[in-house]
């Protein structure tokens, strides 16, 4: 059985990470991947750059996460390198997947000539296995080698950090000063092939600190408005670097960062497993922004909402009870609901709307979900994909 | 397209509600399905009979719930009879729904001779329309004229609760005292279609607040033990009765009640569309109970668990990262996942499993999947399906 998996038009971004002054990438294949595709991804900066990173809270966080953390507490937020293998995520792996993790940052530190510490590691893929460090060892080396800054580099990076992926995720902008992202990973498939990988490098201004600082409110609105922030998977790493060559702080391009990073988001909800659409579920009107966001992550969740949203179905019914089901709802009283648009129930009650109009406009890119209380003022936004015949397949027929 | 949906081999129940003495039974098809199958069923007694009943806690609570909820109040429990209409919930409905619903009981009333709050109403099926009560109460004139004692009238009641249900949910038992159940509900597709409706009568003795206070444990150990606990519908109603005709109390056979409740609660979980199994997540060494529960219900929810278990992939990575995520869990030390008594994780690491024997032992009708912490004495049980092609299908495809 095999199941369409419709992809949407992408436009390459405009800038990729090697674009940036001073920043040199490389994409090798190792042979971590069987499939014989680019599995190790170097990124290094000329001189030391500010970095902060966001990573998973799972409690089997692997050894990579555990040694970034460690390297950026060390190194003060200043560093050198970011060092991604793919293939195998180097999680549930004890002890020696720790050594493994840190021979790595060595390795990259050897060659480029800087201290481990300033060297951060990432891993994706499946988990439970070794590293085969023969090939990850040959694969440094071979990144070190073909560290490049020409604009290639910065894709063949971002092909070397893909798994699951079914399409390439970038993003960025040349404005006040130059955003590079990347990252990989699939909506709604965490926790388990799916970890998501972030990179999103400028040329603006900022102390570690001060983007450490930047950064939650970042990722609230981006990646963790992706549905799957409550599964956090055992190797999600998102990274922020700034090269400070540009006149710009990054306070003041904080709108165009969240820009960059809302799409990059954006993209992972659509790479979920047969999506065919992303859906935003926005709710205004509750008490707190965080009841607001647990009113449309209980939406986002939900396997009957997401089917409905598969099959263009207008389906007020599943969308309000979930509402009336949130622990972070008082009362259902003064909801209105409305798809694409239309609204499909106020005052307690569907309204007279045409569904076979509505399920029309639900066959889009972007579909908007908004449920109104009046509770307050809170409000929160969350994007989710659909849930169809491929994610099953993907998920139940392929052993990973 | 159309998946398959293999049935479980079911056993009829020795008993059925007609089988106590003073019940009566009858189910009749009424026109509000659209199939023509039977879709009002009525039970009555022919002298009170003490009943405790537990609700949906969904803020949309259908107008049926707001009328029974009242009418065991004011009947302190002791009640005649139950009418339940299937096809249309009631529910979204406002004003009139909640008159339809006090007109169902009442002509209930004057046909049996009680009072109106000595019945209680149930509806199941879809929401937002208004009842057609030409046919409702066409419906219940025939139902009433139609009870009988007759085992066969417990299996006509028993059709006429039936919406979505892929097969009749009966269980029973007769031992120290007569114990007849029926519950409609498909576990999974919640809270759409999918009310769940349990009736379960014995004649055992109890006080209407003996049998309200014996409930809650009841419901945590049986249907509030299959994972839709957190979904619950606009019509979700338990109702245990107790005609006191036997020498027994509800105390003494409180084990046989909570086998007989488990088991009708299995078969809602089994009846996930599609679903072709039921697997008991089992929690132990929690911090507490409710932790326990936490965690259950967190691998219970998961689309990548579910999934798993419909392709019999023994995917551990999938069951120990969502413990790894639960916010009931502090540290995974010392955690041990056994999967249909294969111990397939410990100490940190994947076992050295035989992947195929295992995955050929999760083709079975009962699968179980223990996690044990090592935090405290907590245990906690959830029972879910498995999610596949057909569930995308009936919930995807079939606009409700």
């Amino acid at each position: 059985m095999s199941f369409p998996h419709p992809l949407p038009e992408l436009q390459p971004s405009p800038v990729t990470l090697s674009d940036l002054a001073g920043v040199r990438a490389s994409g090798v294949a190792a042979g971590i991947k069987v499939s014989g595709a680019p599995d190790v991804a170097l990124l290094v900066a000329d001189a030391p750059v500010a970095c902060a990173g966001i990573f998973t809270q799972n409690k089997f966080a692997a050894a990579p996460v555990l040694v970034s953390r460690e390297h950026l507490h060390q190194s003060g937020g200043m560093i050198r390198a970011v060092v991604v293998s793919s293939g195998n995520a180097n999680a549930c792996t004890g002890d020696a997947g720790l050594r493994d993790a840190r021979e790595m940052a060595a390795r990259v530190a050897r060659g480029v000539g800087c201290a481990e510490h300033e060297v951060l590691v990432c891993s994706t893929g499946v988990i439970g296995h070794p590293l085969p460090m023969q090939k990850v060892r040959a694969g440094i080396d071979g990144a070190l080698a073909a560290l490049s800054s020409e604009p290639r580099a910065g894709r063949d990076f971002l092909r070397a950090i893909m798994t699951t992926d079914a399409f390439a995720k970038e993003s960025g902008e040349r404005a006040r000063a130059l955003i590079a992202g990347v990252c990989k990973g699939a909506g709604m498939i965490q926790p388990d092939m799916a970890t998501m990988l972030a990179f999103v490098a400028t040329d603006a201004r900022a102390t570690p600190s001060e983007l450490a600082a930047a950064m939650p409110a970042l990722a609230r609105r981006s990646f963790n408005a992706v549905h799957v922030d409550t599964h956090p998977s055992t190797n999600d790493t998102f990274l922020l670097l700034a090269t400070g060559r540009a006149q710009a702080t990054v306070a003041e391009i904080a709108p165009d960062l969240e820009r960059v990073c809302r799409r990059l988001a954006w993209l992972i909800a659509r790479d979920g497993e047969g999506a065919t659409k992303v859906t935003t579920i926005s709710v205004t009107g509750a008490r707190t922004d965080e009841a607001a966001r647990v009113v449309a992550a209980g939406i986002a969740a939900s396997a009957l909402v997401r089917t409905a949203l598969f099959g263009n179905d207008p389906n007020w019914g599943r969308f309000v009870s979930q509402v009336g089901n949130s622990p972070a709802v008082m009362s259902v009283e003064g909801l209105r609901c409305t798809l694409q648009g239309v609204v499909v129930f106020e005052h307690g009650s569907p309204t007279a709307f045409d569904r076979a109009a509505t399920s029309l406009a639900m066959r889009a890119e972007d579909v908007s979900l908004d449920i109104a209380l009046a509770e307050g003022s809170g409000s929160a936004a969350l994007m989710t994909s659909d849930l169809g015949y491929r994610y099953v397949e993907v998920n139940a027929e392929y052993t990973t």
